[in-house]
């Protein structure tokens, strides 16, 4: 398989070498049932009627497991230029392109050459997009084409060599890395790796400075606090800033505009646009907006399910280690772990797919839209089961522990039960355990990551492998017992291989990190070496993450993108929400905790205090430095005004390039004309030819031209000094 | 004059019948000293010929008091084209309008003809801008052109009795007035006018629930704090979607990015663009900053200075009514009035000086700049003198009074000198006045607002009527006794009363209605009434101010703007304070004074809480009306939409013209390419004629074109059927 080993011996295996000019592979699925096998045939030649039609080359091979592998490359040169043509166009109306593509073409593609992931993303857009649009109108997975189990390119193998050496013997990723990224994978996976850089980059300060926190201050430091906010809101700020400019320099800004059909959209009716007369596709935002309300409900019911097991395990934590000293307290304590461990994950897992479901059901016309509101609800999950417990023992536990804690009777009785009748059971005396926080703080920001650095990346690598080892002693020789030929087996077995994977999902990868991020702001407090954890973490995680790219998916389709999308507003808001927990955690555990390790003295006033302190100071800094970032100057942004002014030039010289070199000789750039005496004479002359000289022409006529206005003002002036003369002396 | 009595008899005066075809104005003083005279004269000579160069035709007259008034026009229609269409494209290069303007001139002027608004600008543009850049460089009032006290355009007199006939007759205006503003005076004036009448309109809400409020709920109810909140919200959200509509419909949108220099920046050095390659003028941005900086002890100053006499009078204030009862009683209550009729306008005006000194120091580089900074200042100005009183009742004096009424000692000890020596000075016991505060707002909100129309209007008129008259008998015949020719001795006298006007500044304007909009927001819950005052207020105001400019001011300039500018942050501020103050005076003020009516058990948590609570409340229903207002479509933005889309179709079809033509007989519309037998054919044996076929072609050659890879896919689909079917067999 395309596995680790190909990063090691990649040259020496025939079938990574090339990819034999293939744009893209249409991994089609042949049911088992034998009559939906025969629909699966009939839709086979649509297939590859559409796509010859269209103008694709194909090829047609044998898969694994009864599927087919079909290859399709665009088969001239000439239509490729054409849609590149066409695309950088539109760009160029939509405003993303500064400055019109050339008419003289050779030249042009001369100029700006086409890159592998443009190639690609057009060639992607001419399988998918509908007929009436001019493409083969190939959607996998949907409707007549629920047999096409995915449509994917082929990975460049001897670049992922490079790419995984080069990166995991470097300290430090640079602009160039980043940039090699995009002309491969796009702008999409490109933005994800620069933001990771970015935050990566970033956290060297709070790292250094936390580290210096928690030898000096300690925990629950008010200076800590007050700078981590800072800086988290100059890492915003920056990166937006940061984001624009390498969408300017991409060559992407503003592409976000330009939005992609979703193909699952179901129109109720079909009208004209009152604007374009266009026949548009409707659907009512009304029934929309009933459906995206559910989102209420939705994120109660994460809050509820997810919200109860957290409750339920935490309490029976407290109970069982802080409370309950009976038998089997041993094993006992293992038990709100091993239900966290079973049931989060399942109903994750299945309140995620709600989300899917839900956001299905909005039914949104572009991908944009349908990702966006899909992403708002897996964040709210997300915020729910990562920082939930961590509020519960901070703003709960420890500040109402007292209070609470004889509630947990219902446990006493349930284990009571389990006691020899008549032997009251043995119950430690309640303590609130100050260092649970802590432990909580260290146990997300180091061991989790460890986790899911494990589960994310060696679990399925180690999974894969096993099951492939497996499959390749029943299908060697494929279900139908096709051999291959033999100059192409390698190539196939590879194919196969990666047909396979699962598809990139740069989603879950921006999810890690802005949890990552929330940790940070709101909870760094607790402990200051979170950053430096999160450092070695992320050097790791770039790193993986390529690996994952590299050989455990799919190579992505490279899509453009403008920005890191809904994820900039989740960042905002964790970077805000940050401010009030850090100020409401510092005034709880500084120096409020008696012998008994419960706080004392807390004043209603003097905590809700020092939160509104804390987040107008936060919304002020905010302003400010806004202010200061949106001042300065970024290469992309000089790159664009370069561009701009540059078109301008040329379109003003183009347009007024007569009369600037009339002008030459004239008085102003504007084409001004002298008024001599000669013309007004002539103007005289004419009027009193056609007789009737109109009360503005007279006026107008009393002084001919400036010579007569200057004689005329100056014995004005004379006049008037004269007289003011006469007064003074008078005086 | 150019008086009231124009509108009513303005048809009868001749001189108001006709502009002349002048477009401007230019008042040249001389000075009264010999010499300087003489450098007078020598500038308008120079003034002439700079006219005359750029192409304007001139007249020169005498006009009141020791100057002159320079009559300009632009003296060729080939000029103003030239110049009209310029601009023109310099607006579709800066994205102000979507198409470039028409080649065939003939045919687009009689498109899109220019309006008085435009020729007015453009003719402004030409006489100020400076020589390099193709203008006459004349910058009133500065260096060289010290003499020059104003240059101004003439009113439309016929035009101004109509539109104040038709506003003072009209209940409500509509787009059209607006319009109508917009053609004559520009898009900045119309703003203006187009901001009041949408404020107006929305107050239509307020006063009547304000009214209900006030027969039901009585003061500092909960539910008129939050509905009063969530309009504001409303309303500000709603106008900055208008505004952008406004500015779509009048096509000046973005024009805010066209900035105009300002002739007084003072630059350190030249240097080179590193973009562009142009020289540009520089001045430092730290040492901008550094005097930026100065702001702050500005703010300070405007607070201790204003607040000080807020703060004394309001001192002296409370010990003469509530606790002083000795001698001179009656007369002595006044005193604090009539110390801050004195103070107040004095103070102010000197610290707007020091503002505008402030403005100048920072030394910007463009109109706009320097004009939002000057803004910013006099809103902290404004708001001190506007608010602080209300402040220091509601949030001083009610909930601390009992605690700082002794310090009035002061006053006591003073009072005591006047007294006879040994008697004792007559106090009454102490009282907090709980209607103090309503009192304040009803001042505020109507006698403040009745007393303002009065010197904005009345006074000026009252005031220039009196010394015209006087003027009118000692300089009938102006200083140097020279006597105008019969038929333009109306049109003259006319013109020289205009010249005396002052000019008209809509920022002042601008102040009245946010700080209008500020006691509505922060305070109105103290008396619901509130907006109903300011409805009948604002319809007078719309009226007296088309008056003001149509009577009491040189007609403005015609600049263009693409929204309300720095006030619209102003708004957005007083909004936002309006829910905090709104929940704390509810919170302070509501069922809370006892029979002393001093508040009582006023809890500090649960006032921050409800603060807290009120403030997050406005965020997040802003997010939300936001969001809805976002999706709303304007018709300003549905014309934007379908100009773009007329325009990429038309260029789409330039583009592509013979491409589509084409496709209509192919198979898509890319251009895509049948690929049959005989080319893949031609190019088997085009290879075979090269030799030497590489890997790539071998593969791509193995199925010539889509019907051989359908024949060989549905083959093998049979097989692997076969097989499926071999294995459900089997098991």
């Amino acid at each position: 398989m395309a596995g680790l080993h190909t990063l090691r011996e990649g040259n020496d295996e025939p079938g990574l070498k090339t990819n034999l000019d293939v744009d893209y592979v249409i991994h089609y699925k042949i049911p088992i049932a034998d009559a939906e096998a025969a629909e699966a045939e009939a839709a086979f030649v649509q297939l590859i009627q559409a796509l010859g039609d269209v103008g694709f080359a194909t090829e047609v091979r044998n898969g694994w497991k009864s599927s087919l592998l079909v290859f399709v490359k665009i088969a001239s040169e000439k239509l490729l230029n054409n849609q590149v043509y066409r695309y950088r166009v539109q760009d160029w109306l939509y405003g993303v392109r500064t400055a019109a593509p050339n008419q003289d073409l050779a030249k042009y593609f001369q100029d700006e050459p086409v890159t592998e992931a443009e190639r690609l993303r057009l060639a992607y857009l001419l399988i998918t997009k509908p007929k009436n649009e001019g493409g083969a109108g190939i959607t996998p997975k949907i409707g007549q084409w629920k047999h096409v189990a995915s449509v994917f390119p082929l990975h460049d193998h001897e670049f992922n060599r490079q790419w995984i050496k080069q990166w995991s013997t470097k300290y430090y990723l640079d602009d160039s890395d980043i940039n090699q990224i995009r002309d491969r994978f796009g702008e999409r996976v490109a933005f994800y790796f620069a933001f990771l850089q970015s935050y990566f980059a970033f956290l060297l300060f709070p790292a250094a400075f936390g580290f210096g926190a928690w030898l000096v201050l300690g925990q629950f430091s008010w200076f800590y606090a007050i700078v981590n906010c800072l800086w988290s809101v100059v890492f915003f700020e920056h990166w937006k800033m940061k984001e624009v400019d390498l969408a300017v320099r991409w060559g992407v800004r503003g592409v976000s505009k330009i939005q992609h059909p979703r193909p699952q959209f179901k129109f109720e009716r079909e009208a004209q646009d009152p604007v374009t007369g266009e026949i548009i596709k409707v659907y009512s935002p009304l029934k929309r907006l009933a459906r995206q309300l559910l989102q209420i409900p939705f994120a109660l019911a994460c809050i509820t399910v997810l919200g109860g097991l957290i409750l339920g395990c935490f309490s029976i934590e407290i109970f069982i280690t802080e409370v309950y000293n009976g038998p089997f307290k041993q094993y006992l304590t293992f038990l709100p772990t091993i239900l966290l461990t079973v049931f989060m994950p399942t109903f994750s897992t299945l309140l995620t797919r709600l989300a899917e479901r839900l956001t299905d059901i909005e039914n949104y016309e572009t991908h944009d839209a349908h990702q966006a509101s899909f992403v708002q609800k897996i964040f709210v999950l997300n915020f729910i089961t990562s920082y939930l417990g961590i509020f519960l023992t901070a703003f709960v536990y420890v500040p109402f522990g007292k209070l609470l804690v004889p509630y947990l009777d219902v446990f006493q009785l349930t284990a009571q039960k389990f006691t020899p009748e008549g032997k009251a059971l043995p119950t430690k005396s309640w303590e609130i355990n100050p260092d649970r926080l802590t432990k909580q703080i260290i146990y997300f920001t180091v061991t989790a990551q460890v986790v899911n650095f494990a589960t994310e990346v060696i679990v399925p690598y180690v999974k894969r492998k096993v099951t492939k080892t497996v499959e390749n002693v029943t299908s060697e020789k494929n279900a139908a017992g096709i051999r291959d030929v033999d100059e192409e087996h390698s190539f196939l077995k590879r194919v196969r291989d990666e047909a396979e994977l699962d598809e990139y999902d740069v989603t879950v990868d921006y999810r890690e990190m802005v949890i990552q991020f929330g940790y940070l702001s709101l909870f760094s407090v607790v402990w200051p070496l979170t950053a430096c954890s999160f450092l070695i973490n992320n050097w790791v995680e770039a790193r993986s993450d390529a690996m994952k790219i590299a050989i455990s998916s799919q190579r992505p389709i490279p899509w453009r993108a403008d920005s890191i999308g809904p994820w900039l507003n989740a960042l905002g808001f964790l970077s805000w929400l940050g401010s009030i927990t850090s100020a409401a955690v510092v005034f709880l555990f500084k120096d409020k905790s008696g012998p008994d390790g419960s706080p004392r003295n807390i004043t209603g006033w003097a905590l809700l205090l020092s939160i509104l302190f804390a987040e107008h100071l936060y919304l002020l800094v905010q302003i400010v430095v806004r202010g200061v970032i949106h001042k300065l100057d970024s290469p992309g942004l000089q790159k664009e005004r370069a561009e701009r002014f540059r078109m301008r030039k040329q379109l003003l010289e183009q347009t007024f390039g007569q009369d600037i070199s009339d002008e030459s000789h004239g008085p102003g750039q504007t084409g001004g004309e002298k008024i001599t005496r000669e013309t007004l004479e002539e103007e005289a002359r004419q009027l009193s030819i056609k007789g009737g000289v109109t009360q503005e022409q007279q006026f107008w006529l009393r002084q001919r031209g400036a010579g007569e206005t200057i004689q005329v003002g100056r014995t004005l002036i004379s006049q008037i000094a004269a007289a003011n003369q006469t007064k003074t002396a008078k005086k």
